[in-house]
């Protein structure tokens, strides 16, 4: 077998670890390498309120896995990123954390908003959008999950 | 339709916001109500290794959301919890990412091992481990996603 074919033919597998304990009613500290991952709940739920929710941080972090592959498609396509700011908003039927109702206890629809600030023109642009959709982990965890995802881009130049 | 009836027939929607900006190489900074959600990539990937990556925070997530929904069910059942771990292990095929391969981005497979450290019976805590599977919102984004995840459960007495 080519060293190409071998390539594709064979996972790449990366390692994703977290070591968590609880430390407070509601409230979660994981171990990530180096770093230290906070949950904690607002006091109505329980919690102490020193850190986002759980789905909050999910929130988080599609945010910043999707600029992870904007901004690394965007330097395979050789434009110049000047800007990128992605937002998330989503909602969650909490019937379902509940145990109220039988439906899905995680997000109900997700808009993610992404204003990018970079050279190049409209074909660049749509490259850039259809491969940093493709090929972002976080985004396609929420969308194989059949969550009602809205992707919303605008582009715009950067300053000069 | 009573009062009853149109709390389970009417969704209780909860938002969920992140507002975030690329701040410095693979870097996003979001803001979550009054919280500054932090994402990262090692240096080896261009990042400047300052917090987790957006798939590691991920995984811290998925920790503290079962332990909130494990610590609400118990309260229902009436158990006392006296400590809990929650630990994840999960593997990418990071040529999802690359583009060098039509694989899925995101996890692969994931691991779940959760010790629980509470009273009860065997039967209680079968009903503990049921229903926070079922009602865990981040739990069953990576399920709905068609990961592979296992959940390993241990339940112990607590100290008394």
């Amino acid at each position: 077998m080519s060293a190409a074919a071998s390539m594709v033919a064979s996972p790449q597998l990366k390692s994703v670890r977290a070591r968590g304990r609880r430390s407070g009613p509601m409230r979660t500290e994981s171990e990530v390498r180096s770093f230290v991952v906070v949950t904690d709940e607002p006091e109505a739920v329980g919690g102490t309120d020193t850190a986002p929710t759980p789905m909050e941080l999910i929130a988080g972090a599609v945010n910043g896995c999707l600029g992870v592959v904007v901004e690394t498609v965007a330097g395979e396509l050789d434009l110049t990123l000047q800007a990128l700011e992605i937002s998330s908003h989503a909602h969650m039927d909490v019937r379902g954390f509940l145990g109220t109702a039988e439906v899905s206890p995680h997000f109900r629809d997700y808009l993610l908003a992404i204003t990018v600030e970079i050279d190049g023109d409209e074909e660049s642009h749509e490259q850039l959008r259809r491969l940093s959709e493709k090929r972002c982990p976080a985004v396609n965890l929420v969308r194989d999950a059949g969550v009602d995802l809205v992707l919303e881009w605008r582009f715009g130049p950067g300053e000069s």
